[in-house]
C-alpha cells in the first residue's frame, strides 16, 4: 500500500487541508472503518456529505464536503471536497496499488521473438503474445492474457487476468482490459445463397411468403480493432473484429462489463457504455454518448452526439444529436414519461370508454 | 463414476424403496436411455411423473412419483419421490462426479509462497495465486484460475477453469464459481470535471440546456468483494468489487451465467440471480429475492425481501418487501397483466374512441 | 497472408471477371484503403454497389455488383458479385488467415495419454485436455483452452484463445468457439424443499399467501452437451450441460457474443441467436428461427421452426411456426407495430377521451 501525508495527499487533489499536515494516510474507507490516526497515521474517512457525519470517530481524519466542521467531529486533520466525486477519482487513485503484477516479464510467458515489449513492461505468467506484437511502455500484463499476431498497445496498458486481444488490434495508451474482456473475435454476420427470412421481413415488413431451407455461409472477418486513448472495457465485454476495416472505439470511451460491440462497428469519443448493453453490427455511435444498462441498438444505425439513452432503452433508428431517449422502442425520455403515465392508467380508460360507449347509445336511443 | 446399491440411495435420500434393494445403480437418465438393470446393475431412470411412464423398460430401476405402480412397469426396483424436483437435486448430487482435478498441486501452478492452502486441496494445471490467498481445506481449482492477493476462500470451494478472482476478495465456504465467472473486476465508476450529461438530466428530469465537452476521470475500485457460505457464479458472470467498501453477496445466493453484479452493490441471503440479470451500482438487493432473466436494475435502488421479478422486468425505483412485479417499467404482476390487456386491445380502442366521436359529434348537431 | 491471381479469384468465388486476370490477390479492403495494383498486385476494393464507387482508385481491382462499368472507375481488373454479401463470404474466407496456431502440439500443452488427438491438429501453448477426449482431424486449438475428460470434437474444429469446453460435451465437425466461450457449465437448477415462492405465484399467478425462509438446494447436472456440424458459438458465450440428458444445439446453427443457453434447451438446425439473448432452462427452439439481439425465452417454452424474433423481444408463451414476433411480451410484428403506434398517441388518447366524457355528460345534462 502506498503511503503519504495527508497535506502532500490535499495538494494532489488540489484541495484545500484543515488541521495536521504531517499525518500519514495509508488508505480510504467509510467513516465506520476509519479509525483513530496513531503516530503512523491511518486510513483517511471518506465523509463527502453531513449524512456520514455520524459515523466519524474522534482522533481521526476525513474528507468533507465544504461547510462541515471538523472541529466539532473531533477530527486530526480534514480535506474539502468541493466536488465529491470528482475528490473521490483523485483519492482513489491515489491508494490503487492495482492487481499484483512482478515487474519484468515472468519465465512462463511466450513470447514471439519479433514481438517488441516496451520499457519497464511487467508481464504476468503464461501470457501469450504473438508475432510482431508492439506492446508500449510501463504495460502491466496480468496472467493468462493472450495477444494476437500484429497487434499493438500503447503506452501504460493495463490488461487484466484473462483478457483476450485477437491478432490486427490497435490501442492507443493507457488502455485498460478487465478480467476476461475479449477484443477482437470473428463478427456475428452470414449470409445464405438465396434471400433468407430476415431480408424478406425487412423487405415486406414483416410477411412472409414461403419459408425456404436455409444454411448459413459465413463472411469472415478480416478487419481488425482500433481503439483510442483512454479506453477502459469491462470484464467479459467483447467487442468484435470488423469485416473489411476496423471496427472503432474512440479515445476516453469506457465499456462496462458483458457489453457486445459488433463487428464495423464505431463508437466515437468519451462515450459511456453500461452493462449488458448490445451494439449490433455496423451501426455508428457519436462523441459523449451514453448508453445505460441493457440498451440495445439495432445493426446500421446511427445515433448522433451527446445522446443519453436511459435504461434498457431499445433503439431500432437513427437518433439525432443531443437527444435524451427511453423505453422500447426508444421515443423522447419526457414522450416516455407520458406514455408510462397514460399506460398505468389504460385499464381504467379501458372501463371508461365502455362506460361512454353504454352512455351515448343509451343517449342515441333517447335521441 | 460413483456406485450404490439403490437400497442405499433410497436411504440416502430418504425415500421409501421397491424391490429389489441390492442392485447396483450407476448413474440417472431419462426413461428411454435407462434399459434394463443387469447383474452388474444400470441406470436409473427418471420417471417422477406418470407421463414419463411411457419410455421404462421392463426390467430396469426407476425413480417414480407416489401413485405409480412399479409392478405394472415391469420394472425390478424402484424409489418413490414425493417432491420429485428436490429427489432431483439427492439423486444428480449422488452421481455428478464434476470436473476431473487431480489431487494435491499440479506442478505448473504458480503459488505465492505466502499462500496458505487448506488440507486435501486440488490444485490444477497453470493456476496463478497471489501473496498471502487462503484456500481452505477441500477446494477444487480448475486449469487456468487466477486468484488475486489477500483473496480468501473457505473450505471445499469449486473453482470452474478460467474463472478470474481478483485481490481483496472473500468468500465462505462451499463457494462455486462456473468456467469464466469474474470476481473483483474494478467497478465502472467516471466522474467529469463539471455536471455530466447524466447529472444534469437526473437533475432537470431530462431536459438539457446547454451540451459541453466531457471527460471521464476514472474512480478506482478500493474494496474488494464480501461472499457468504453457499454462494455459486455462473459461466462469464461478473462481480465487481467496491469503491471504498465491499460489495457482498449474501450466503445461500446463486448468481447464473452472464450475470452483471455493480460495485457496491449488496445482494441478501438465498436470493436467485438469473442468466443476463444486470445490478447498477449501488444498489441494494433484500434476502430470498428472485430476479428472473434479463432482469434490469439501476443504480442505487433498493429492492426488499422477497421480492419475485419475472422475466426482463425493469426496475427503475424502490420495490417493497414480498412484492411480485413485471414490466418495464416494473409494476405489480397483476397490474401487468391488465396493462398487457389492455395494450393488445389498444389498436381497437383507438378505432372505438375516434368513431365514439363521431358519433357525439352527430349528436351534438342535431342537438 | 495468402495470395491468389484475380483469375483464380474469380473462378473460386464462381463469377465474372473483367481485365487482366493474372494480377495477384493479397487481401480485400474498403475502396479508400485499396490503392492502385502494382506489378505484385494488391489489395482487391469491395465496392458492391454504385456509392461505394466513388472512393476507386484508378488502376486499381474491385468487386463490383453487375451494371457497373470498370472502364468508367480505370480499374485494371474487376469481379462482377451477383449477390453481394455472399460475393462477401466467399472473399473474406479466401483471404482470412485465423489466428496463429503453429503446427503441432505446443510443449506447454497438458494433453491426458488417454487422450485421441486427429491428424494434422494444432494445439497452442498452455492448452489442458482431459482423459479420452477425442479431438478431430484437422482441430486449431488456440492458447488457454481447456476441454474436460470424455468430450469430443469432430473435424477442423476451431477453437479460439481461452474457450472453455467442459467434461462430456460432444461436437461435430467444423465447430467454431470465439474467444471465452464456455461451453458445458453446469445448469443453473435449484430446489427448495418447500413449494418456493416461484412455486407459488405461477400456481397462484402472482398471489403470495405466506412468506417463508427458504434455501436452494442444488440440481446437479449429469447431462452434457451435443453440438451438431458447423455450429459456431461467440465470445464469452454460455451454453449449459443438461441435468439428466444432454443440451443440444443442432447443425448449421450460429450463436453470437454473449449469449446465455440454458440447460437442457434443445436449439434446432441453421438457427441464429444474436447477441445477449438468454434462453431458459428447458426451452426448445424449433429449426431455422432466428432471435434477434436480446431477445429472452422463458423456460419450458417451445419455438416452432422459422420463427423469426425481433430485437428484445421477450417470449413468455409458446410460439407456431413461420411466426415473425416483437415486443414485450412478443406478439406478431405487425400488431406490435399497431401497439406501438396506439401507445405514442396514448396521452393524446387520455385527452380525447376526458373531453369525450365532459361533452356527454353535458349532453346527459342537456338531455
Amino acid at each position: 500500500m502506498k503511503s503519504v501525508t495527508i497535506g502532500e495527499l490535499a495538494r494532489a487533489l488540489d484541495a484545500r487541508l484543515w488541521g495536521d499536515a504531517s499525518l500519514c494516510v495509508t488508505g480510504a474507507a467509510e467513516p465506520a472503518a476509519a479509525g483513530p490516526a496513531s503516530d503512523g497515521g491511518g486510513i483517511i474517512a471518506m465523509a463527502m456529505a453531513p449524512r456520514y457525519a455520524e459515523a466519524l470517530q474522534p482522533g481521526s481524519m476525513a474528507i468533507l464536503a465544504e461547510g462541515m466542521d471538523p472541529e466539532a467531529y473531533g477530527l486530526k486533520a480534514a480535506i474539502f471536497a468541493p466536488r465529491p466525486r470528482l475528490m473521490m477519482a483523485g483519492l482513489t487513485r491515489a491508494f490503487d496499488a492495482g492487481p499484483d503484477i512482478a515487474p519484468g516479464i515472468h519465465p512462463t510467458a511466450i513470447i514471439d521473438p519479433s514481438a517488441v515489449i516496451g520499457e519497464g513492461a511487467a508481464i504476468g505468467p503464461f501470457v501469450v503474445i504473438g508475432a510482431r506484437v508492439r506492446i508500449g511502455a510501463g504495460a502491466r500484463i496480468g496472467p493468462h492474457v493472450s495477444i494476437g499476431r500484429d497487434s499493438a498497445l500503447g503506452r501504460e496498458a493495463l490488461i487484466h487476468a484473462g483478457a483476450r486481444i485477437a491478432h490486427g488490434v490497435s490501442a492507443g495508451d493507457r488502455l485498460i482490459l478487465q478480467p476476461g474482456a475479449s477484443v477482437g473475435g470473428d463478427g456475428f454476420s452470414f449470409v445464405t445463397p438465396e434471400e433468407s427470412g430476415i431480408e424478406e421481413i425487412r423487405r415486406t415488413l414483416g410477411a412472409r411468403e414461403a419459408i425456404r431451407q436455409q444454411h448459413w455461409t459465413r463472411i469472415h472477418s478480416l478487419g481488425g480493432v482500433e481503439i483510442g486513448d483512454d479506453v477502459e472495457i469491462g470484464a467479459n465485454a467483447t467487442v468484435d473484429r470488423g469485416t473489411i476495416r476496423a471496427t472503432r472505439i474512440g479515445a476516453g470511451t469506457k465499456i462496462d462489463n458483458l457489453v457486445q460491440v459488433g463487428h464495423n462497428v464505431t463508437v466515437g469519443r468519451d462515450c459511456l457504455l453500461c452493462g449488458l448493453v448490445g451494439i449490433a453490427g455496423s451501426s455508428r455511435i457519436g462523441d459523449r454518448v451514453v448508453l445505460a444498462g441493457q440498451v440495445g441498438v439495432s445493426d446500421n444505425i446511427e445515433i448522433g452526439d451527446d445522446v443519453i439513452a436511459g435504461g434498457a432503452t431499445k433503439i431500432f433508428s437513427r437518433v439525432p444529436s443531443g437527444r435524451v431517449i427511453l423505453g422500447n422502442p426508444a421515443v423522447r425520455m419526457e414522450t416516455q414519461m407520458e406514455i408510462q403515465k397514460a399506460m398505468r392508467r389504460l385499464p381504467r380508460f379501458a372501463q371508461q370508454l365502455s362506460k361512454l360507449q353504454e352512455t351515448v347509445t343509451r343517449l342515441l336511443e333517447k335521441g
